[in-house]
């Protein structure tokens, strides 16, 4: 019987890693996880013993980590940005009761929305919606419902997973149904590689975004109505009295 | 000429601080923000100018900043949570083209959404929506909008500021929104005082949250319809096939 910590990494490199997740690292036995991420922060944490799986098999991983903390190891299980958006804490409690001996806590960690978001500015000052274009796990049906609510009730928009190589146009189906309710010239942005090596970013309309062609390791902001460029930043106020 | 670092410090204590922002407080000559803020972090940074504004005093706190970065001062201006979620770093850049000497940067945190959401296990595992119900600066009739239309777009819902003395029925208000399109027994929770001495959480039903007086140190979440509860944990599943 043992603890399992699942872990937000925060953004690309391990800068934004917290001090309660590296806490948590530290008292590991076991780093668990998707490889790339664990090579992320082996070298910080060395001795540990290192399970990893593959991209797609997070059920795997998931029961690998209970497994073993289950068995009385000191288990993290670490995940990209925040361990509860996206994340690996949502599965790994619909598992806990068949591994009655593991303890998780959920540890947070800064999502792309966040880390995305600073590098453009402020998109998300003011109420948002975060939303997954990836239709794996999703009916596309649901996401477009959930694209024209969010347009609908203009909240400033934070994508994930706006594109992979089987779904090369659901960007541009996203832009089509926000752009039923605000215009072409909304402002919008996107950020790649969010605190790695090769990070980029650009501010462009909704018309722009719609022709873009992005990747899965890209983050997308559509902005609302009060959403503005200023001096190269989006900005989303939330309706402070400058004077 | 200097650096106006606009940082965002996690949750109650500064356990959840990130390398990126400990760093960022490391290089500042000034730290700057809501005294209780400032109060938490001066003893880890010690040695440098503080400059304190009231609670309310937003755009004062934020002119001061820039001014003291404008003149050459190297400056971290520090916010609860995230610097972008209803922090400083929006009314930072609208202001900061008045004061040209001062180079904004905005370095992301654990928000309350991230780290209350930890607390109840998962229920922001799927498409979420983040609304503030305070109407200080927001009609209420565009929160109201917002409100409906996250719920009828099944968004997991986390609210922000849900009352205060002068808003006593403001989350009675939402949650009888919220209703028209879901049921009583919508899982709920709330956490409060979130990684500070005297945190306490509570699963409950819409109709119980209805029901709830809350202050403004909590963080509410209300549940879409395929959140449940797992062993005493909130938890939004993504959809995963768990066999």
């Amino acid at each position: 019987m043992a603890e399992l910590y699942v872990v937000g990494l925060g953004p690309g490199d391990t800068a934004c890693l917290t001090g309660e997740a590296a806490a948590a690292l530290a008292r590991a036995e076991v780093l668990c996880g998707y490889g790339v991420y664990v090579e992320l922060i082996a070298p910080q944490f060395p001795g540990r013993e290192i399970v990893t799986t593959p991209m797609k098999h997070e059920v795997e991983r998931c029961r690998r980590a209970l497994e073993l903390a289950s068995a009385g190891r000191t288990v993290a299980l670490v995940c990209s940005g925040d361990a509860g958006i996206y994340g690996m804490a949502a599965p790994v409690l619909e598992l806990a009761e068949e591994y009655p001996g593991a303890q998780v806590q959920i540890i947070p960690g800064v999502t792309a929305a966040l880390s995305g978001a600073a590098v453009l500015g402020a998109p998300l000052g003011h109420d948002f919606c975060v939303i997954s274009l990836s239709d794996l796990l999703t009916p596309w049906d649901v996401i477009e419902k959930r694209l024209s609510c969010a347009a609908e009730g203009d909240f400033a928009i934070c994508l994930y997973n706006p594109a992979s190589k089987k779904r090369g146009d659901y960007l541009q189906r996203a832009c089509d149904i926000v752009l039923r309710r605000r215009g072409g010239e909304t402002l919008c942005g996107w950020v790649r590689n969010i605190g790695r090596a090769g990070q980029e970013h650009r501010l462009l309309t909704l018309a722009e975004l719609r022709e873009e062609k992005l990747d899965m390791f890209t983050t997308v902001f559509i902005g609302a109505s009060a959403t503005r460029e200023i001096a190269g930043r989006m900005v989303t106020p939330r309706g402070y009295r400058l004077a």
